[in-house]
């Protein structure tokens, strides 16, 4: 069995590579020790750092972004010690459920699943559990499309002395996160979304605050693969050799490597510029085929394009349409939005013009197809 | 910065992998859901429980094996529970260390780096440890070469109604392991030895008694990515459309897809003979040029060659020159056994005699040119 059909693939990742991003997971297999290596593999880290816009530790570990996220949860937050989280889609929830998985004693700032928390609901959260010295929000709800204001959280944070931890798995090579500046402890992000390379690989910035914060633990770190200090353990001990416990996954980090190269080669600030204006252009073609984009213009993170799906019909209609008709991959809601929204990723080579404009056109022949075209 | 040297890789893996098994690592990015992908994954799934022998549960997980040994102590053992491991060597150690993490009241079978259990050290512990529910025990010692007697044990722990859980990380796919004939509870392996894939992806599979012991548990498996009923639970509930909660390194998958192919298309029986003739050639190569090879030849997995360094010399002697002179990368020793042994993996498409007879020509080399060639 192999896979027959191909897609253009325009869900919020995995992405589409690039083929010299491709080219390189088919390097011939290297050790995954040495220096030659842990130099290449050094460097890959220190571009994952100008793209996370931080100086601190940043780990690069075998896993899924829910990976990154555990590890950040089960390292920062002891059984049965506070913990807040933000919850405005999917991801924020799936957080809790990860912390609480950890025991930990979670609380929710439940938003609502069509909004962005305000900085003010932070500070009351804040002032509520002033036991917790942990807060877990998510930047661009891939569920939702919408981007929680990061900037203004991690400030109450930092007032209140709290450790801030930035699901950033879609966003963070997309949208603007200086981790150092605004003070994010813990960012997660994963390969296969802005960061443009396959899937397999997850990375997480650690800050020295909180470092400092999981070394002053009472009860030491459970396990090695969700634990931290132990990445943090063996990328210091093996800097110049093998800075991980484990069999890293080599070919992905060559693709990573090349992928990271292409994104610092674009530019930061252009690429932002790049998909806010795609994104703000996706939500607009939405809106002139006559259908809802997602939240507001203002909360819309450009890197995944949201809309509700017309009455009397649900996400797959859509999906399977576009998918058979144009060849076009785009993806329906998540759990408890499953029927009611139809997401597009627009995410490192998906966030052009040209490929959000046949999305459009295919979007606007179901609209046709069904008889509910009413442009405006 | 790019991998500029290019070596044979004969290290205990990752192993070079064949072009067609690379040529899947740069396929374009599909979906990591939906029915197409989730039948070609299921496929996957299909063709590895042949491999491990096995009709049970078997997942596929994101990660190393050091990552699949956690998962399994983590689910099988509760904190403060019971668990006996055999250690005779580092992997070995590896899993006394990752149960004391997770909290396990660890009783060791210490037997030495440079031996392998007998069946009645693993009777005498049972008996010792009568609250042991759980035995952990190391099928080929990757740090050795040297192959613990699993059928054996098995016996054992069936006769004491206790769960074995082996890490078969180098030794699936090359040495015999009958996980259901014999009673395996747990079996780990990687996909960068002999499944001959790239790194990145970790298989357990799960016997019907171990789910049964996990759901008895009277405490929750701590976590998500550790948790192999969280592992099940994906993947009965996401069969046909997304068989994990995680995003899946779809390219991975892929290659490991082709690399089954290629074993099943060979025979494990045949596949099995050719590493026992490669391993037991190599053992009397390096004999014959009067070095020594490490345990005897009963005990030898045929998978690892391993072999003592000459007195006055350290493993990284014989590494570097080989690898300077004749392009091939071979391993020195591991944590307590470093600069003591030389470690040649023969896995895989390395198993054959055109690719050792050019890594003994290279340690004749070396020895000719330290002037301690005395061949036999």
């Amino acid at each position: 069995m192999s896979i027959k059909k191909r897609y253009d693939l325009m869900i919020p990742g995995p992405v589409s590579v690039e083929d010299e991003v491709l080219a390189e997971m088919a390097q011939p297999i290297v050790a995954h020790y040495g220096r030659e290596w842990s130099d290449l593999f050094n460097e890959t880290v220190e571009m994952a750092k100008q793209v996370f816009q931080t100086q601190s530790d940043l780990f690069i570990m075998v896993g899924s972004g829910h990976y990154g996220v555990e590890a950040a949860l089960n390292s920062l937050v002891e059984p049965g010690e506070d913990v807040i989280l933000v919850e405005t889609g999917h991801f924020g929830h799936r957080a809790v459920e990860l912390a609480n998985s950890h025991l930990a004693k979670t609380h929710v700032i439940d938003v609502g699943w069509d909004d962005t928390v305000k900085p003010e609901q932070v500070a009351e959260a804040l002032k509520a559990h002033p036991a917790a010295k942990v807060l877990a929000i998510v930047q661009n709800e891939t569920s939702t499309g919408l981007a929680n204001p990061i900037r203004e959280v991690a400030q109450i944070c930092s007032e209140h002395d709290v450790i801030l931890m930035v699901d950033g798995v879609s966003s963070v090579g997309g949208m603007d996160l200086k981790v150092d500046e605004w003070g994010v402890d813990v960012c997660v992000t994963a390969s296969q979304k802005c960061l443009e390379a396959p899937p397999g690989l997850v990375l997480v910035s650690v800050s020295q605050k909180a470092v400092d914060h999981m070394r002053a633990r009472k009860t030491p770190i459970a396990g090695w693969a969700m634990n931290l200090l132990k990445w943090k353990e063996a990328a210091d001990e093996g800097r110049f050799f093998q800075p991980y416990y484990i069999t890293m996954a080599v070919s992905n980090v060559l693709a990573l490597h090349k992928s990271l190269e292409l994104i610092l080669a674009e530019g930061l600030a252009s690429r932002f510029a790049r998909h806010q204006e795609v994104g703000a252009a996706f939500r607009d073609g939405v809106r002139k085929l006559g259908l809802e984009p997602y939240g507001s213009d203002e909360q819309a993170s450009g890197i995944v394009g949201v809309f509700r799906v017309p009455e009397g019909y649900v996400d797959t209609d859509i999906v399977s349409f576009v998918k058979e008709n144009h060849g076009i991959q785009i993806a329906g809601g998540l759990s408890r939005l499953t029927g009611k929204t139809v997401r597009v990723g627009h995410m490192g080579p998906g966030a052009r013009m040209d490929k959000i404009v046949p999305v459009l056109d295919a979007l606007e022949h179901w609209l046709s197809s069904e008889g509910l075209l009413r442009k405006k």
